[in-house]
C-alpha cells in the first residue's frame, strides 16, 4: 500500500491510500472497515480527520486498521478517486523530527574529496521545509548555490530505542523519496550545515509513503535525479556507508525514534557542487527525482520573492 | 508576566501566569476575562485546555487577552496557587523549533580556542530533549562527557520574516532559562554537533518564561551556573557576538519565525570543556543556573539506565 496526501480544488488536504493501482480516501475506507476491527479507533479517526501520517502511525489501533485493510482492500462498494483532479502534497508534512545524514555514499564522499566518517554526521530540517512532490521551490534570495540531493526517505512506524540492527527494520513502516535541498553557500559558511538545509521548501518530498513491504529490499534501489531532462545522479543504495538498519540502529541509541519520524538518508553521487564548474539551480530548472519502487517527485525552482 | 506549565500530583499539566507574586491558573484567568475580551477565544481556551504555551502564542486573540490580564490583573475573586504542592515543567514543551546557537560568546570563543564566526553556527534540538526546571536529567549510557552551558532563552510571540534588528524585538515574547546540555565527546565525532545535543532531557527550562518587559534590556542580563555549589560560569549578555535583535533578525532571513519558536542564544565561558582537566558532570551532580530577572533552574544529573 501506498500512503498519500491529497486535495482537491477548495478543499483541504486528506490521507489516501493506494492499492492495487487505485487511489482511495483512507478515512472513507475507514467508516467501510471499521466492523472489521470491532469498533471505532478515535485515534485513527481523529488522525484521518486531521490529514496526519503522523497522528495516523501513532495512533492506538492504527495496526489494526492496516490489516483490515491489507485483508479486505478498501471495502465493499469503495470508489477510486479520480486521480487526475486531485493535487498531492507531502504524505508526512508534520514529521516528529526531520532527520538529515550527511556524507553516506562512498562514491559521493569520494566526490567531494571527504574521508569516510567514523559515524553519520546528523542535521536537522524543520516542517516548513517540507513540501509536496509537485510544488514549486522558490529559491532563497540569499543564495546563488543551491543544489538537488535525492534521498531515500525512511519513516519510522514504530518506537525504536536501541534497537539493534536486526531488530531495526521492525520500526520502519515505509519508504518516499526526499530532496535535501541544499544551499551551499549557506550550508559552508560556518562548520554547522543547518543554514543551508532549513529554506522554505527545501524538502520536496513524496509523491507517497510506501509500505516497507511493498518496496523490497532497501539496499538495492537505484536513486536517479533528472534536471531539465539531463541525467545527473544515478546511484545506488548498496553504496551507503550506513545501510538503513545501521542508521536506525545508530540514531535509537541517541534518542528514541517514534512514529511519524523521517530520515533523510544521504544522496549518491553526482550533485552540482561536486562538478567542474558547479552547476546550481537556476530559476526556471526542473528537478526529477526517482526511486525504484517507491515513485518520482518532480518540482520546478522558480525565482526568489 | 511569568507563564509556567505546572501539574498537582495525579493531574495533568496546565498553563499558569504569575502576576505580583502570586501564581494564578490561566484557564481560571481566562474564564474570569472573558467578558473584558468580547466573548470567547476559541483558539485561546483550546491552547489553555491543551497547557501548551506554543498553541498559546499562536492563538488569534492572544493578544486581547493579554492585555486584559495587563490591564486587569487574574480577574474579580481569582484565587493564587499554592505553589508548594505543585510541580513545575517546562514552560514551552513543544516549541515549533528549537534553535541552538553555537559560539556566541567572545570570552567563550576564546577559551575554547575558536575563532569568531562570521555569522552564527546553528543546531537543532527536539522536543524529547526539553525537560522541566527541576527534574532529573538521565546520563545517556554512551557518552562520558556531558557538559553544561547556561543560556538565555529566547521565545519567540509573533510570526518574523527578514525582519531588521530594529523590528526584532517586536517579535520576542520573552526569555527563559536554558540549559544546552551536550555530550562532548558525542558532540564531536563527526563535524556536525547535533549528535551531542539530543539526547533526552538535554534541554532543561524555565522555571517561567518572563514576557520581555518584565525582563528590561535582554543585552545587560548576569547568567550564572553552579555545579553542587560551586559557581562555574558567570557571564554577561553584552558579551554576545551576536545579540538578541541581531540574532533574530539574521534567522528571520533564513526561515520564517513563529510564535513558540525558542532560540537558545549561546553560553558564555566556564563549561567543563574548557577547563584543565575537563570537568564533565557524574551521576548525583547538581546543575543550578541562574539569569537576572528571569529565574533559576536546578537539576540533578543521575545515572544511566
Amino acid at each position: 500500500m501506498e500512503f498519500v496526501r491529497y486535495k482537491k480544488a477548495r478543499s483541504g488536504y486528506r490521507l489516501g491510500v493506494s492499492m492495487a493501482g487505485a487511489l482511495y480516501d483512507l478515512a472513507d475506507c475507514y467508516r467501510r472497515c471499521r466492523d472489521l476491527v470491532g469498533g471505532r479507533l478515535p485515534g485513527v479517526a481523529a488522525a484521518l480527520a486531521a490529514a496526519s501520517l503522523r497522528a495516523f502511525l501513532t495512533s492506538p489501533g492504527v495496526d489494526a486498521f492496516l490489516d483490515a485493510l491489507r485483508r479486505n482492500g478498501p471495502g465493499d462498494g469503495a470508489r477510486a478517486l479520480d486521480t487526475a483532479a486531485l493535487m498531492l502534497g507531502a504524505p508526512l508534512h508534520d514529521p516528529g523530527r526531520f532527520i538529515g545524514i550527511g556524507l553516506n555514499y562512498r562514491s559521493h564522499a569520494r566526490e567531494i574529496g571527504q574521508p569516510i566518517p567514523p559515524e553519520p554526521p546528523l542535521f536537522a530540517k524543520w516542517a516548513n521545509a517540507i513540501t509536496g512532490p509537485y510544488h514549486d521551490v522558490r529559491l532563497p534570495t540569499q543564495s546563488q548555490a543551491v543544489d538537488y540531493e535525492v534521498e531515500l526517505g525512511v519513516v519510522i512506524g514504530r518506537r525504536a530505542r536501541r534497537v539493534t540492527m536486526n531488530e531495526a527494520l521492525d520500526s520502519v513502516f515505509g519508504y518516499t523519496v526526499i530532496n535535501d535541498v541544499s544551499a551551499r553557500d549557506l550550508q559552508f559558511r560556518t562548520g554547522q550545515w543547518l543554514a543551508g538545509k532549513i529554506s522554505d521548501g527545501f524538502a520536496p518530498m513524496g509523491p507517497a509513503v510506501v509500505e516497507k513491504a511493498d518496496v523490497g529490499a532497501a539496499h538495492d534501489l537505484v536513486l536517479e535525479t533528472w534536471v531539465n531532462g539531463e541525467l545527473r545522479q544515478q546511484g545506488h543504495t548498496s553504496d551507503m556507508i550506513y545501510d538503513v538498519p545501521a542508521l536506525v540502529s545508530h540514531l535509537s541509541q541517541l534518542v528514541t525514534l517514534e512514529p511519524g519520524d523521517v530520515i533523510a538518508t544521504g544522496t549518491p553521487p553526482g550533485v552540482g557542487m561536486s562538478r567542474t564548474p558547479p552547476r546550481y539551480l537556476a530559476a526556471g530548472d526542473v528537478v526529477r527525482m526517482q526511486i525504484t519502487g517507491i515513485g518520482a517527485i518532480e518540482n520546478r525552482f522558480v525565482a526568489p520573492d
